[in-house]
């Protein structure tokens, strides 16, 4: 069977050879592969890694091999029926929507919607979301989805500080928060210097008179629905604002945060359809009150208009964002659960606002039905007003009815400590399980089970909800699976993903995402699984999870790393929390001065002032590299307080900075730690190891090198790799199922997401991408993309200037493409490229970024000569029409470039007044007609959606 | 949870009371179900039967139910490594192939190209798999596959006969071809007066000097591999044809069956990626010689060119087929397995020649290498010559080291007899695995595993391949998985299936095949098992298959069910060749006339001429009703040698007929039985059943009525289901592992299909169905399905005559519009018409079938109402568009319908010089600017590739 890095690899060797040599580099004695070849003149003699060199990776595994071990982890990994509860809830994945969706490459490899003519069905699924989130919640707006409750939790906590006036470090926590909550809340408060205060909110204590803000659980953790009313309006009178974590499903139920008074609510759509997955990936939510807005962090889809002023989605108040407000963000979260979030919509869509009623109605009934059968055996049920959680007093039993229930009904119940049992039912509890939970508290062996519907639930009739919601058309229209069906087709047809073509986008690396890397997510034995399941029941996930540790460190030369951080932006937090630790832990208190060079992602800084660093930026040359003398400089003139140097590397231009050892040895020499940000590791593995380069910690994006799919924008995954010494400072979590990790290290960190092992339920595409690539693999793959993009600039240097190449004349695996000389010399804007590429059928690459006016272009290793081709011609082609409209053979304004993208219906529909032709507009190039992809939308007026924010489905008759 | 039946039926019931209002069915008083408000109305009081009937099928599942039963009945099949060969063997299905195809409702719930226009992607993965096969065959063409191998050797015979010149019965059958091959050659050829002569060919026996053909095993059942040039030489002198079944993977490496002279090559392409699944589904393949094209029995498909002479793939030939040709049929095939032929063809373009080579070279070698370590431990292996099969003497111990090698290391071998072991390696054998073999046989219990690329092989010198093939660029353009996910997905771009919209197929019941119903079919425990594996290692399949017999007698009435035939042409078959038995019993041979009325489906006469049946024509009257008067005087013609009627309940005309009782009661009456075809079941289930209109047996479509997708041209399932004094002459099978079925009856009938259940490895698919929907379900989506249909006719008469209604006024579950009288008003064809519908977004309904000038529409239960409404507006638009014709406004030979359908590149590119607008063409209703599929082609001149044959890939350069 071919390898599997021959599949991921797009290119040949012989194609390679046709590459190296449009880069003037011959196939010489043939004593040299084509991909060292090249990466021998790119890659710095001084951080060069020999393929030789030791590597505890196994051999490539087939994709065969791959499964089968994967199935024997699996094995080992016991599907027990979980009523744990605290945020993850068994639920029925509808199976359309588990195939159509989650299995499904137009859906799981789409890249975020910042194209937005070409994500016109991904969009209309998060305004769906947005939607749901909103009016389930009472509250205006939604954004696009979270990280996790609890990270949502701690986003809702500091844009409470914002949002009030009050002059208080002090917020207030509800004594009946989920512990994870509370575990993160208190890292991040930490890290900012808020006060957190528990305050037994249900049992009537008082508000700190001073605070900016107060949390409250709702339902309490316990399980117990109170009326929070009263605690909001003391909040409110004192100045502070109230965050509200809510359970969605009982909000079907119950009253919602809204109609409380809540000005933010904040929870996890998981048990809308999307499988626990040992803690994730979910889309957390968060939605806030009219006026915060602007407030929100994270992505915020709303409606706008194209050039024919028809409806169309995009991304909006996209300036709040941490990559362009850089130390001045008040978040750093740069990417929401897209697929999850996607998923958690179409299961509102499918079941509707009757159908999600009665699902609630159910599980609250059998919760009802519990308590009965439990009082009847005696129990002593705490509180008498619930939804789905109770919980039981046993005085010093709580550890052995657990394992009762586990042994004998394979049952899992949540020991709150020794005295108490916590159980939650769901959607997919059966009376027989509540039968098996009553027995073990002494209930009666022998039951008649009739259950109506429309039983009694537990609910206070004084929080019963009254209104209306989820009542816009979509939420009604796909009853049926067949109809459900073809809306997620409908949808999946208007984008571009992966499955039509390649992705170039810089920085991001579009790679495959295989078949075969995405087949165990799927399987109960991974899908089925509580986060806060006990150690034996998740063998098999915990030894997956300690092989990725191993193998990440070993590629990145570090000696420890947590999968804990779900997202990139929560490596890059935790990375520099533990940098922080380990100074205060050396008693430098002072150290909190965090560098970092001009050039770096926005993100950077961002997590720094979350850290609670202070950012000093470092100059950059022209080449947009650490300028070494004002590196010295800031040292020097910051020396006491250096707390860290962020830098990225291969560096944001796509360059291999020369000087990067002298950097690292700067920093040090002066008692700083080095973080080196991941993002552009594939340009490097196998080749060099942060660990080498003098890094302490960096975080990985496990979606950009590891072959996670983007998923539309999320799930991301961001471990953090360190140093021995950073180890210690590394994430912990209170209810993890052990604290050692890979290596023999115990992390003692602060908690960076609500699961101990973040998004456990995805590493098994990593893992299954690094035990089918190996060592060689990873390496080959790396040269593939270099020279992929090397090949690019080459063939487009005659046509657009590339910035920035190395002091070889080489880039890593991406080139930025100069088009303000274009713009300068024709009108045609990097816009106009961008949508114009839409019509030849591809993706645009990131725009503007790392520097305006520009494309940067990353073709990663997994396309193939055709395809990069092909791009090629058409940026070619591109600049022929550019000349055309410099020429005077079309006006400025009225082109195929400044009107692009070009729907069907706008070439069809009415007369052509265009200075073009309609075949001008749609087929540039002649394979076209093979096969086109239609955009279904004109070009959107990004500024007009944000002076008019909508943020929820827009009526049927906009569409009109 | 919402009820599957619920998700399953397209109508809610408001929706179906809105129906009704339309066919003047009031609400009432609200005592009947909407549903029941119909069928009183439709369905004959002589035959219905009560919902309160009893029933043995159990209360329906809910979806998450029916997929844990089906994990309980995986989790009691074991997958064990088979080395059974006999044409199936363990192959890696590429992760990437079964994602985006078999787990794409894009590909699987296609219907049968007969649109070719809509059809161009899965019409290309078949050229590719004629080409594939012809090449590899080293024939001239190859049809679009075969129901499995050793149908396709069948057929191979009959074809022989009828292209032989020699006035003979006789036919050779190599000694060494596969049993159940031998086993089912012999049932068919007894059935037609075909006389079998086995020949040990490869022993040197002699060929009998008369005889019309010879059927060659290459490589044979017991591995050996020997040059039968002389054997077809003398074949060939002696006037016969000569059949090969030769084993595709074997052909990468061995002489092919065309260059040694063979005039028809058969066999099986399973081991290309495609999963054992306990016996298929899976693409048997037929090639031929130059000149015997056109008596190639299947699908066929050949190019042809659009109306702008560009190249267009569809089915050639189609005049050859069952349904045309009748009683004068060749053959009774009438399908293909297209999702299966798609990807084997996507296997061979993944691999590629050099991939496929490797696959041999290293299969051939581990045979080698095991050979070698049998011969070194004393083992009697028979053959020095051999592919991937040895055979090895263990004089009475063959059951004694076949129980070791099971018991030992999990590895299934061939008990060949007593005496004989047979041993099969395969793509996915190890060495491990050999090694383990070897053992068992007293090999060395340590060894060094040392095994080199371009290992030695068994091959004989003199037969090895020396010419090229696949060296289309298909073959070798799609190498990394990226780029093969992105040519499946373009071809699924091109095709219209199920999930874009409505294909109202009459007859053909193209409803929805659920997620969940599909689920269980991909996993190993289903997927990975030999079809003659060891009943110990199929407990769970057991019980499954007895379930489903037991539900489907149920629900016919019944006695007894047979799942071996694995299309409903097979279970016709499989149906008279029963009545055959029971005649033959009873000693009335001379009862072999079947009457069939005028209205019947073609195949009904070819499956009754290969039974070895007189087709008698009864008249119909003129409702398409079976005229009674003419069959009481055919009955009494043919007294004394009445075998049987068929008829189809209701009819192919869409109607109840009332006089079914009568119709049965006078076959009876006669002596004959009554074979009701089940093609129309879905107007029936619940209903009424077979067994109580008077049916002694029935074939069933479970692609029809019991969800199994259409796969774009098969896999097909047809049941035989019959009465107990029918039972002992149901299709057995030499190498089943038990001979008993549910209700305690035995076969003994002949073999019908390759494998002992047929396409066992799909049964998961209406086994959950049935499970989801119960009793009250299936007879509800009956209901919704007729009601639909007799919407769609009351709402459209007004347009077009509804031909053939009741004698209440109502069709059943589909509908006729005549279109006759648009065509001499206006000159509009029904092509131009369903060509129309593609500008619309819909699949064509049936054409010109029962009744010529006619469109047959059957909308079956899982069509919500809009979407109903949708093809309803969308044909009164088009009425009104041929109106305008009419009217003059537009000509008669320039207008949307006589060139429909409209491609974007036919509107966009060049001068528009019609006499309506491009608006006109593509957006004639407004909807569509929302998402319009695209045609990729132009209407398609049938006529052109049939008289210019082109069945194989053609070169790119056609297409530029």
């Amino acid at each position: 069977m071919t390898a599997f890095a021959d599949r991921h690899i797009g290119t040949t060797a012989a194609a390679q050879w046709t590459m190296l040599s449009a880069l003037g580099i011959e196939r010489g004695d043939g004593s040299e592969s084509p991909v060292d070849a090249l990466m021998r003149r790119a890659v710095p003699q001084s951080i060069w890694r020999d393929a030789a060199a030791a590597s505890t990776l196994p051999v490539a595994a087939s994709e065969a091999e791959a499964l089968a071990e994967l199935r024997a982890l699996a094995s080992r990994n016991t599907v027990n029926r979980s009523m744990i509860g605290l945020g993850y809830y068994g639920t029925h994945t509808p199976s359309v929507i588990q195939r159509n969706i989650l299995e499904n490459p137009s859906w799981y490899t789409a890249y975020t919607p910042y194209q937005p003519e070409i994500s016109q069905g991904r969009l209309e699924a998060l305004i769906n979301f947005q939607t749901m989130v909103a009016e389930l919640t009472g509250l205006s707006t939604a954004n696009a989805s979270m990280l996790d409750e609890s990270t949502a939790a701690a986003e809702g906590m500091l844009l409470a500080r914002r949002a009030s006036k009050v002059a208080s470090d002090v917020f207030a926590v509800d004594a009946d928060a989920f512990p994870q909550t509370k575990a993160l809340l208190a890292t991040r408060a930490d890290a900012v210097g808020i006060a957190l205060v528990e305050v037994d909110l249900a049992g009537g204590e008082a508000l700190p008179a001073d605070l900016f803000g107060v949390f409250v659980q709702y339902p309490g953790a316990s399980g117990r629905v109170w009326d929070p009313t009263a605690v909001i309006d003391t909040a409110h009178v004192a100045g502070a604002q109230v965050v509200v974590a809510a359970d969605l499903l009982a909000l079907t139920l119950l009253a919602s945060p809204g109609a409380l008074g809540a000005d933010v609510a904040v929870g996890t759509t998981q048990r809308f359809g999307v499988p626990m997955g040992f803690g994730g990936p979910h889309a957390g939510y968060m939605a806030v009150r009219a006026g915060l807005e602007r407030q929100l962090p994270g992505r915020l889809v709303g409606v706008s208009q194209d050039a024919d002023g028809r409806p169309a989605y995009r991304l909006s108040l996209q300036t709040r964002e941490q990559h362009i407000r850089r130390e001045k963000a008040t978040s750093n979260i740069c990417t929401a659960q897209v697929l999850l979030a996607v998923m958690a919509s179409m299961y509102a869509v499918y079941h509707g606002p009757e159908g999600l009623r009665k699902i609630a109605s159910e599980t609250a009934a059998n919760a009802a039905l519990l308590r009965d059968w439990l009082v009847e055996a005696g129990a002593d049920v705490t509180h008498d007003a619930f939804f789905d959680t109770l919980t039981v007093r046993v005085p010093g039993r709580a550890a052995e009815y657990a394992q009762q229930a586990r042994d004998g009904f394979g049952i899992l119940l949540r020991v709150v400590d020794a005295d108490t049992i916590g159980i939650s039912v769901d959607e997919t509890t059966t009376t027989t399980e509540l039968h098996q939970v009553a027995m073990v508290f002494g209930g009666k062996q022998e039951r008649v089970f009739g259950f109506a519907d429309g039983a009694p639930n537990a609910l206070p009739t004084a929080l019963l909800r009254a209104d209306s919601y989820l009542t816009h058309p979509v939420f009604h229209a796909h009853r049926s699976e067949t109809a459900m069906m073809r809306y997620m087709k409908a949808l999946a047809d208007r984008d571009y993903a992966l499955d039509r073509g390649m992705i170039p986008l810089g920085s991001c690396t579009m790679k495959l995402n295989a078949a075969t890397e995405m087949a165990a997510i799927t399987w109960p034995e991974f899908a089925g699984i509580h986060p806060f399941a006990p150690a034996a029941d998740v063998e098999g996930y915990l030894e997956l999870i300690d092989q990725l540790e191993a193998w990440l460190a070993d590629v990145t030369g570090y000696d420890a790393v947590s999968l804990q951080p779900n997202a990139g932006s929560q490596g890059e937090l935790a990375g520099l929390l533990a940098i922080r630790g380990y100074h205060l832990a050396n008693g430098d208190e002072q150290r909190t001065a965090c560098l970092i060079p001009s050039s770096a992602h926005g993100t950077n800084a961002a997590s720094a002032v979350l850290a609670g660093m202070k950012v000093v930026v470092v100059a950059c040359d022209d080449l947009g590299n650490v300028d070494l003398a004002d590196l010295r400089a800031k040292i020097a003139a910051h020396a006491a307080e250096l707390s860290a140097l962020m830098i990225t590397y291969p560096s944001t231009h796509g360059v291999y900075e020369h000087d990067v050892l002298d950097i690292t040895a700067a920093v040090h020499e002066a008692g700083g730690q080095v973080y080196i940000d991941g993002a552009n590791l594939n340009a490097l593995l196998g080749y060099a190891r942060f660990g080498d380069l003098g890094g302490d910690v960096s975080h990985l994006n496990l979606h950009k090198t590891f072959a996670i799919p983007h998923g539309g924008g999320g799930p991301g995954v961001g471990p953090v790799a360190a140093k021995a010494h950073l180890a210690p400072f590394l994430p912990s979590h209170p209810l993890a199922q052990r604290a050692e990790h890979a290596g023999g290290y115990t992390f003692e960190g602060g908690v960076v997401s609500a699961a101990p092992y973040g998004s456990a339920g995805i590493l098994p595409i990593s893992w299954a991408y690094v035990r089918m690539m190996g060592a060689a693999g990873l390496r080959t793959a790396t040269a593939a993309a270099v020279l992929s993009a090397n090949y690019i600039a080459a063939r487009l240097e005659p046509h657009y200037p590339v910035l920035y190449t190395g002091e070889n004349g080489r880039v890593a695996h991406e080139c930025i493409l100069d088009l303000r000389p274009l713009r300068d010399a024709t009108g045609v804007t990097v816009d106009d490229v961008a949508k114009r590429l839409i019509d030849y059928g591809f993706h645009a690459p990131t725009m503007s970024f790392p520097v305006a006016g520009t494309l940067m272009v990353e073709p990663t290793e997994s396309e193939d000569i055709g395809e990069i081709d092909r791009f090629i011609d058409a940026m070619i082609a591109i600049k022929q029409e550019a000349d055309a409209v410099a020429s005077g053979r079309w006006p400025a304004d009225d082109n195929p470039l400044v009107n692009a993208p070009h729907t069907a219906a706008a070439l069809l529909i009415g007369e052509w007044e265009h200075a073009y032709t309609r075949e001008d507009a749609a087929y540039p190039v002649r394979s076209l007609v093979a096969g086109k992809y239609w955009p279904p939308v004109r070009r959107i007026d990004q500024a007009y959606g944000d002076r008019n924010l909508v943020c929820a489905c827009p009526p049927i008759e906009a569409f009109a």
